[in-house]
């Protein structure tokens, strides 16, 4: 599985014109390797792929390596002399770096690193490599998920609906934003999520007006509408759901905003087939609300991807390129928002799978006030 | 106190010859402004300091401005765009980026926005602005912290040094790694943390040999040695704690290991102090480590620093600059370890504030096998 990976990342950089690629983004290097690290290095040539690692994750590499013999792994002090003398070790001239990821001042680093040459001499200006910042060139094979990434994503989904039918009984009078979180991650937890994919949102009352807000010490009252956000990490891949519950009776203008949210919820997920693009699914919520009075209200996008990051691609926003097809294997959350100062937000979110014909909803939780 | 953080900053810039300085790192971002957002930009010019935020951030921004008089607000939907702009609109040319951030790619496109310009015939070469890629300007302000998080610190590490000394209950023979993680996590939320550092570490027998193991389905068994390693977030600021335990009987080679990493730690203790740098109590911890024949067992550095960020400066590490002293007001971590598979691992780490004469150790939890 990983193979057909790297193969697929030697053509796209090949048809890019680059020999070698550089790979130090975190997901990155575990979508092509499978090495869980926060630091450390891929460098991909035509011939060899071989991860760079220091002493945290040497261990780790070398299992990898012997279940896959394509890969070797290099253990070193300093990540960024470590890729240089394995692009040195090659014939690679044009090698691409994740220009979305390496910073500027490693940029110029490794730039230095692969100049400097002990043996002046023999080194001509031409056979200099030069780094060429690249853009989503393996971001854009990951927002196509395989069979096996697939399975993963449903059964995360599974799960995470479980708790999202269990969140009314979490929130209460009486209890803290910040309470509500934890019991909402013990949920997590309990549901076998490893981690979480972000910090939980709990925003009640006022709080939920704002469209990121984080958990505080406010206490949940009756007539509160709360927008609980929640994600999870399972076997490395993330899923997002969004509910939003009252407590007791909510104002009558909140329940118009939640009705409208909910009919720009199921808008979008009726827009997302094959042959869509990510601008028409936004535009079929934000129509809705729109027409709503509520244009202004819902300043975020519809939805991101989901895989090894909780954000990528495919963006579902307004900006987004109307020439990109969704196309079946993308996965991507569905969370259309409004936020009203004076009445409070309303956010509602699933995450979905494009399939031949339209799409499947792996989140499976009734949407109700 | 944000109105020193931010004229030192401009004092700093024009050290460096710089004549606005464009903040995009989260954690700088609130450090000068307080605002806490994933995304958006300070411009800070010698006049001026202007938050550019999104439809996402905008309240917040402008509830931080109301209280901050010398904010403004700049309500943008493209952040670089809005950047470019308020450079642009300012008299900056040398505008100051932060190198060790901005992703090479976001720096090629904000220079482009900077270059382009209407009005062609008005500007010459001389005055359009370039980027200058800094290196440490704010972290290195950031790295001595002020009375105000010193306070939050010692309150933070206080409430973690509560739920170390509970983690003797929460280890239990049968229980997985993860489920062990869960209720660490439970008991930093229920300390009153909002959220946590990093994700937990639980690693168990053979599992604590990776020093950056993360938290598997393996059960604990009798005679492992159990490494906790937790960091939970208080009003921002981060602290870290690891405790090495035991169920039941553990091998004499894994208390030789226990014994040796506990002088490490002691050793290290001892050395911090004004006047010493970063590299001596590295080498203090290393010092002891290699007496025992653990030099090669222990592959990471001796601490870092602890504030917004929970990897902070300074580093405390081999490979910090000599030249760096301590100063009064630092607070880092001290956290030696040693790795020996086929016996397991062990790490013992404790959070210090660098006090006039030596070192005030924030976390107390007793440290035994």
């Amino acid at each position: 599985m990983r193979s057909s990976r790297l193969t697929r990342l030697r053509a796209d950089a090949a048809a890019a014109g680059i020999d070698a690629f550089v790979v130090t983004h975190p997901a990155n290097l575990r979508y092509l390797t499978g090495l869980k690290a926060s630091a450390g290095a891929v460098v991909v040539t035509t011939e060899r792929c071989v991860l760079v690692v220091d002493f945290r994750y040497v261990t780790a590499a070398r299992q990898l390596a012997a279940e896959h013999p394509e890969l070797s792994v290099f253990p070193v002090t300093a990540i960024d002399q470590g890729i240089a003398d394995v692009v040195r070790g090659s014939q690679a001239l044009r090698i691409g770096v994740e220009g979305a990821y390496l910073p500027v001042a490693r940029y110029n680093q490794l730039s230095r690193l692969l100049a400097s040459d002990g043996d002046m001499a023999a080194t001509s200006e031409q056979s200099q490599p030069i780094l060429i910042p690249t853009e989503r060139i393996i971001e854009r094979a990951r927002a196509v998920k395989d069979e096996s990434e697939i399975a993963i994503l449903r059964e995360a989904a599974r799960r995470i609906s479980a708790v999202a039918r269990e969140a009314p009984d979490l929130v209460r009078v009486g209890q803290t934003e910040q309470q509500t979180a934890a019991l909402v991650e013990s949920a997590l937890r309990a549901a076998g999520f490893e981690a979480f994919a972000f910090e939980t949102i709990v925003a009640s009352g006022p709080n939920a007006a704002l469209p990121h807000a984080r958990p505080t010490a406010r206490m949940i009252a009756e007539g509160d509408g709360v927008v609980l956000d929640f994600g999870g990490v399972y076997d490395g891949y993330c899923v997002d759901l969004t509910r939003t519950l009252r407590v007791g009776q909510t104002s009558a203008e909140f329940c118009r905003l939640f009705d409208a949210v909910a009919e720009a919820h199921g808008a979008a997920l009726a827009a997302v087939k094959p042959g869509s693009s990510a601008v028409d699914v936004d535009r079929a919520a934000r129509d809705v609300l729109e027409r709503h009075g509520l244009g202004e209200a819902f300043g975020h996008g519809t939805g991101h991807g989901l895989g090894l990051e909780v954000h990528e691609e495919p963006r579902i926003s307004q900006t987004a390129s109307a020439a990109e097809m969704l196309v079946p294997g993308m996965v991507f959350t569905i969370e259309p928002g409004a936020y009203v100062p004076g009445i409070g937000g309303v956010r509602i979110e699933d995450d979905v799978l494009v399939v031949p014909g339209g799409c499947e909803v792996l989140t499976e939780v009734p949407i109700r006030l």
